[in-house]
């Protein structure tokens, strides 16, 4: 799609804006000259951002005759002529072609040198692309940057999480001058230290959603769990037990009762690391010190957890939704009371019972999917942080209160019941955590804790600690 | 959760940015130095981002050597060092910690110092921090500013909603001079006039949903309303009449009656306004009077009013949908169809009418969805003027017809039914205001209505006016 | 609401903020003076921002004594008078107005006049706005710009999509001059050429979702051609060959096949194109050349076509769920398994099968919503390059097997029954296409395939081309 886009980006440009920034006019002395060695999409669109943003730009290419379509204001000519014009080069090129740059080693002595290459795959290489680069000219300032940027984020312009450049290198006075680039194209420029930190630089655009890998591995392991748990307890019973075939109900109805049943414990595990967080604080009386490191990533990856826990919830609720219409349309079941031939004895418990469990089933999941939308970047920036906290804690308990009461209503009398093969129904089993996590957080909602925490929140520090240390006056 | 997300900042930078902003080099004489009292989140996070946008930082401190971690490139020192060495001093302190400011006085003199400080509560003193600040030190030139930002905000760089820098204070240089900082940390600064708008200022970030409070009231009252109407109807009147304890369907069915009606209601206030501002103009024969203070305000809320009333729509959608699961799972119903052992008299034109509601429901209900995403703020943003109009008023008319219709098809013949103790059913109240309001639309969408409309609100007076005021050239 | 809201802005500015930029202290010399013709809401809008961004601001205006509410801290003057003092003078008048300014000629010379002109219709006029205006007065440097720019985006500040401020003009400084002030407001600057193309950018604010055109075409297209189709196949073949009246499925039954079929049909429309491109690379063995012109325009709207398409699917869902509330609220249908009377003779394939197409159907479903999601603007930009392309391209891929295999599973048996009057059933013929993009997918899927494509994605072309051009260095 980038050769076509960049094609129509070229085509904007009108003939005329060459004569805006010609390459020497007297009209315009103060606009840098900048070379770019690549004219693959990368380049052509660096090119084109450069230039809108006030810089001359000189293209070094082996073939400057032939070397496609450049953008309209740039002139391309030969490695070394390029090279010498200017004193910042950036390489849009693949590393295996960096060995030829040795040859130019007299024309790149003391320039700076932006590596902005990308390799497709992790580990590839023992050392860092850029490191290579310094390795191979010594003589030159490398500084790795602008790696973390497509060809389509340039030629669109900086948006929300594209607006940050990082950059890193050995040179101080280097990183400035591609610091003030970046920033006058529009962008953040984020020093990330030596070059040293280019491999992590260079990992940064091969991460596939690096924060949601664990919340996938828990919610792939609950589900594999609980279906293996009710498919025992529904199909292979029913089969052992009644000879009967029960199989097909896998599809709809234990795919319907493994979805609640993960979504309830996800929704927990999203709410449980604030409420043990606030524990930790109240014991050691300061907020002051670090949390484990498995408390601080369990707390970084509550967003997925919710969201993942939201998405069970919803495949849940469509699960619910064509239950009856597999009964109607003339499929292979029929109607209990109707197969049954029961008398319709009208019981006003039951019916509030019922009627109760899906109101504050549908209820909860209205919240959840209010959390859900909130979470989506554009509507939380455009709230405070006053009304964020009060949507994802007050609303987020209100949630998991919800949720719960409506499987406990599910479960209503069946808590009693005797258990096939000492098996008690799943539902049971997922309300175990949500259970522990609203007796907790009542736990800190009980005056005397919350005004304890909130001011250790504040800043306060508990005094009879043993290193005597004061209360501290800033915070 | 700011406490360990500071860590992991603090993780990404590398030793070897030390160097690059060392506190005293001759390669970069021109960072300015700036001080900042106070250690805790908030005061780390603006270092780190003063830092980041190449400010060399130091910290003033009452324990310099074990003030806890900060970040890499800045230095920890008493307060009466740090003062002496920055021209500007942000305070990131709480207000009772004031009062030790005294004591520095003449560090402080001729110094601006920026106020970032924030209450717990609203009006828990009666003079706003920065004042009482300028009260204590009158030789520093105070502005209050920085307040609105999260930590996370400064850590994460300046996002849509977080973009705005507000501040104030009596000096104009030292305004300018912080107006300068927050530009170069990518903050856009507005000026809200002289000090004693901070007050304001700190009361900003305590706000919770200002522009969601009045839709919200109304929407709750709405539904109390609505609700003890359908309960003295169907549950009381039942009861009282023939005895029968129908209590039960206040879970569902009742609130099923509630959620469509409160839904259409305040679908019509969200349109309503505009109507009305539209027959003002007319009847004024200019544009440039302003409205009456009750619709001005009315029109700030509709994205509020339009976006609770998708949600009720989005409950009514749901409780509609699991009525039949209640019939099929054995719950205490049985059908109708069945109970009566009605004939199964086939009709063409109640096949029409109910197939009909239904559709047209659905319709309503999508493009009533499609109004709200387009209300999102990264999908508004990415709209022009005149598509988001044609959205939000074209799509929104059509959806309000939809809606409109769906409940004269539901209602059908049942108009003409005598009431139960002369009350209507509340779906026929809830027409009321629809139908109002499309009569409104209507009339203006009449060709010469339409025509004086459009020119009036392109800058067109009437010029019959008894001040004789000519046509305005410009608009 | 333009009016309100800008009384609204004028509030906020206390009074004190005029003592901040009055128009001739010594205290700040380096405030540029700017001037604006025209008091309206965009004149006052962009004085407002401009006195923020530092600027001072002289109004021009006919009666400046009685031209309503100014930002606090502009002053109004004659035109004449105002047009003496700067050198910039934006020009907020509608064209009608223009003729007047041709008497101001002698204060003009010279100036950049900025034209932010927009027409309420497009080729009202055969000359743009900043053309004619060129034209009236020869000796002033025209600039169009920042007509694309609502009042709102400038009250409010940039936002995403109101970043970009486009410029056209033929005087190289004077288009410098307006880029610093669009750049010091917080817009970017981009330069689309000479004063020629000032038609194109007052065209677009005109623009009513050109990118949505061609596929809402297709839409439409599609819908009314399938509805046809089935209703001949499922109303008239009744009527005529039976003599029933079947008109009434039209509202829901019939809706309901012609949803799913066009969101099939769409969703493959909407890969099509992808994998076409890539048999073109291949058979072409360079990614160098363009694509023909057709595929280049069916590439650029493949995110509407996507959408489109969840509409479509959204729709069949919320059809599909309220098929069963029909049959039990005493609507005028019956339970095909009461009326026959059937025998519940129940088979368990039949039970797989059913199950299966639902499920899948549900799974396919959320999949879709979740591209439609991640399709959302906040959403994208907060993913990077590989993460948005895994979940376009992967997950897209899944989809489309996902809703084929559940309109496979639909069919089932059906696909050798007689057809009536010859005619197949609609959803056969919707199965095509989605057919052989899966086959065509998997072509390119193959090894050998997959390896050769990669590639030539990367910048390799095969040698074997007749010109004898070598294998390019630098991509």
């Amino acid at each position: 799609m980038s050769a076509d886009r960049l094609s129509s980006v070229s085509k904007e440009v009108k003939p005329e804006s060459v004569s805006l920034y010609p390459l020497g006019t007297a009209a315009a002395p103060e606009q840098e000259l900048l070379c770019i060695f690549g004219t693959g999409d990368f380049g052509r669109s660096l090119g084109q951002r450069l230039l809108h943003s006030g810089y001359r730009v000189v293209y070094g290419s082996r073939r400057p005759h032939s070397c496609g379509p450049l953008p309209q204001g740039a002139q391309a000519m030969s490695h070394e002529a390029a090279a010498q014009l200017a004193s910042l080069v950036f390489l849009c090129i693949h590393r295996e072609h960096y060995d030829f740059l040795e040859t130019l080693t007299p024309q790149l002595q003391g320039k700076v040198l932006v590596d902005v290459s990308n390799n497709p795959k992790k580990n590839l290489y023992p050392e860092a692309n850029a490191e290579c680069l310094q390795r191979l000219i010594p003589g030159a300032h490398v500084v790795k940057a602008f790696n973390t940027l497509s060809a389509w984020a340039l030629q669109n312009g900086p948006s929300d999480a594209n607006r940050q450049v990082y950059l890193c290198g050995n040179g101080a006075e280097a990183k400035q001058a591609v610091a003030e680039v970046a920033t006058k194209l529009g962008f953040a420029a984020l020093d990330k230290g030596s070059l040293s930190a280019a491999k992590e630089l260079e990992d940064f655009p091969l991460q596939l959603f690096p924060e949601w890998r664990m919340p996938l591995y828990v919610a792939v392991g609950l589900t594999a769990l609980i279906f293996v748990y009710v498919v025992i307890r529904d199909v292979v019973y029913a089969f052992v037990e009644q000879g009967k075939d029960n199989s097909f109900r896998i599809m709809v109805s234990l795919a319907n009762k493994v979805f609640p049943i993960v979504s309830l414990i996800m929704l927990s595990l999203c709410y449980l690391p604030g409420v043990i967080a606030g524990f930790i604080q109240l014991y050691r009386g300061t907020k002051y010190r670090r949390f484990p490191d498995w408390l601080d990533r369990w707390m970084l990856c509550r967003k997925q957890l919710g969201l993942i826990a939201l998405g069970f919830a919803f495949l849940h609720m469509v699960y619910t939704l064509i239950i009856p219409i597999r009964y109607v349309t003339g499929a292979p079941y029929s109607f209990k009371s109707i197969r049954e031939n029961r008398t319709s004895v009208f019981d006003t418990t039951t019916a509030w019972r019922t009627d109760s469990y899906y109101s504050i089933g549908i209820l909860g999941f209205s919240l959840f999917l209010l959390l859900g939308i909130t979470s989506l970047p554009s509507v939380s920036n455009a709230l405070s942080w006053r009304e964020f906290s009060f949507i994802q804690s007050k609303l987020g308990y209100l949630t998991v209160f919800f949720c719960t009461l409506h499987t406990y209503l599910y479960g209503w009398s069946g808590f009693l019941r005797p258990y096939k093969w000492y098996m008690p129904p799943a539902y049971m089993l997922s309300l175990v955590l949500p259970s522990v996590l609203i007796v907790l957080k009542l736990l800190l909602l009980l005056p005397c804790v919350d005004r304890s925490l909130t001011r250790i929140r504040q800043g306060w520090e508990r005094t009879d600690m043993q290193d005597g240390s004061e209360k501290p006056l800033l915070t």
